[in-house]
């Protein structure tokens, strides 16, 4: 293509010979730091990417900062399905926090040369992103932890529309005092959640006392410290939107040992729809997440850029709804 | 080293070029399927192994058949942890059936060439052995579903010893007709469970209806049937194991649609100790099985096996341990 840098220039410019360009591109180890630095600025300075599909690993990378959630489980069924049926194989790899994954985890990634990435609750730093840039590796996010850059591709569920449909749900069944506990406060996800809680309240003319709004963790230990902070208030909640299925069954614990029997003393509102959620006692009531969905289109949106189109969109939001079940009824006469 | 044939050798003796044998080496796909049996079954009369270890990707394979169980998350972390830690990752294949993954699966783990396969729940077929062994690609299995061959290394845990321990413990609470809900017939695990059962139950004196004796398929909807006929029969049992914790909460499920209460009605212990077990309502008595640290161990052995070592042993079974919590009480007067 006319106007296309070749690898020859950006060589010749960075006083380096093109064998150490295509180790740099490739992660391998053995370029000094301070070269491979002056080789990243260059490869960035150019904008250049990488052109040829054929030197990708059949390989998808798939990128969490812990597994422990119930739900990762349904997001890596997501990712699987999609990339077998492309002929992938699936790179777990546990790394970071929920912000962005360990620095050193790049390097790996460059080495192994995936067809593409996909980062479940971590947003991805500048100097990351431009390494996968400049090695024509696409990435997409799944669900990311704060306000992910707007250039960033990812797939989120309607967290705002899912705490509306829960408070609503209570406010129908006749509660006035609900509490909310979400997950923690920097997480865009928390806020929305308890952004729709609040506009519920609101439009059914309810007041919200500020002490019914707790950030947990999203755990169920969270879930029950806080459900327990909440049920030792003067005037205790008569419902709690728990924010996840874990703090759910946290605050279920914690009712139970204020011996609250739930719903009857205490309802109670979950949110993702694990899989063990109609397996509980009482069967939980729920907002849907399509977390298997969520895993599924990021991988598609991952493989279509892989092939060299563009995404139709940056921000794609699945559908949550909620699910009804043994958790909630009308609060106590 | 001497005796030990060469490649240039079988290429010679098989009729193809050096390229040929390297290509079918490294699961590349050029190849005629004539000629690469050919070539396969040269490799396997001579015995031959790849001895480099420099030719090895820093890749762990991890295979599963199903993810859907809550414990399949254990496994992941403890393989994620040990390979993490010799700098390797993880490629995660969800493939074939218990007993084996499907045949496909292989042709991508030659092209990858990992340091090491662990499999959890599958056997592996005579051919698939034949291939890694010829490749040089140690492999073990995590809890295999039947009867492991000697001479494939693997690592479970104690589940006669769980069934017996989970059975007295029932004895010991004062209940007499005691009955099991166990896995599929065609598991090592469950029936060695199910032994346990009937061996404690022997060993206190008391007579085992075969009515109560039933084979589940370790989820909550095959533990919830299962439960629902035993609490049918004419004098139905006062406690359950149920065999795995999924199945516990489907028996807890099946107890409450039949206005039975738990523990005071009926008692139950799961098997496995998933995250959630203490947090189910009631909090699940159950027998622990050290998921995580069977992950862990297996993929210490391949790694072991990975720089040349031989396995101590073929076969390790860790300690499993019971856990009592409140789902199970003295039997109702």
């Amino acid at each position: 293509m006319s106007g296309r840098i070749t690898l020859a220039e950006i060589a010749a410019e960075a006083g380096v010979s093109l064998a150490t360009i295509s180790k740099v591109l490739n992660g391998r180890s053995d370029v000094a730091a301070t070269t491979r630095a002056r080789v990243e600025e260059h490869l960035n300075r150019h904008g250049y990417t990488r052109r040829s599909t054929q030197q990708h690993a059949e390989l998808i990378e798939l990128v969490f900062h812990e597994l422990e959630s119930s739900w990762s489980m349904q997001v890596v069924e997501g990712v699987e399905d999609v990339a077998a049926a492309a002929g992938m194989s699936v790179v777990l790899t546990v790394s970071g926090n929920r912000h962005s994954p360990a620095p050193d985890w790049i390097e790996g990634v460059l080495r192994r040369r995936p067809a593409g990435v996909v980062l479940v609750f971590s947003d991805i730093s500048a100097p990351h992103r431009e390494k996968l840039r400049t090695r024509g590796i696409p990435f997409a996010i799944v669900d990311p932890a704060g306000d992910p850059s707007p250039d960033v591709p990812s797939v989120g569920s309607a967290n705002w529309a899912g705490g509306l449909a829960a408070t609503r749900h209570l406010i129908d069944l006749g509660h006035r005092r609900i509490a909310a506990i979400t997950g923690p406060e920097d997480m865009m996800c928390s806020l929305a959640r308890v952004d729709g809680y609040r506009s519920a309240m609101n439009a059914a003319g309810l007041p919200i006392d500020e002490a019914w709004i707790r950030y947990g963790d999203f755990h169920p230990g969270g879930g029950e410290a806080r459900a327990r902070e909440l049920l030792a208030l003067p005037d205790p909640p008569t419902a709690i939107f728990a924010g996840s299925d874990l703090q759910a069954l946290g605050t279920i614990s914690a009712a139970r040992d204020a011996g609250l029997s739930v719903p009857s003393d205490l309802s109670v509102v979950g949110y993702d729809d694990i899989a063990l959620a109609r397996w509980m006692s009482p069967q939980l009531t729920t907002v849907h997440q399509p977390l298997r969905r969520m895993g599924e289109e990021a991988t598609r949106l991952v493989l279509r850029m892989a092939q060299g189109a563009e995404p139709d969109t940056l921000r794609m939001d699945l559908a949550t709804h909620l699910v009804v079940r043994g958790s909630t009824s009308a609060p106590p006469a």
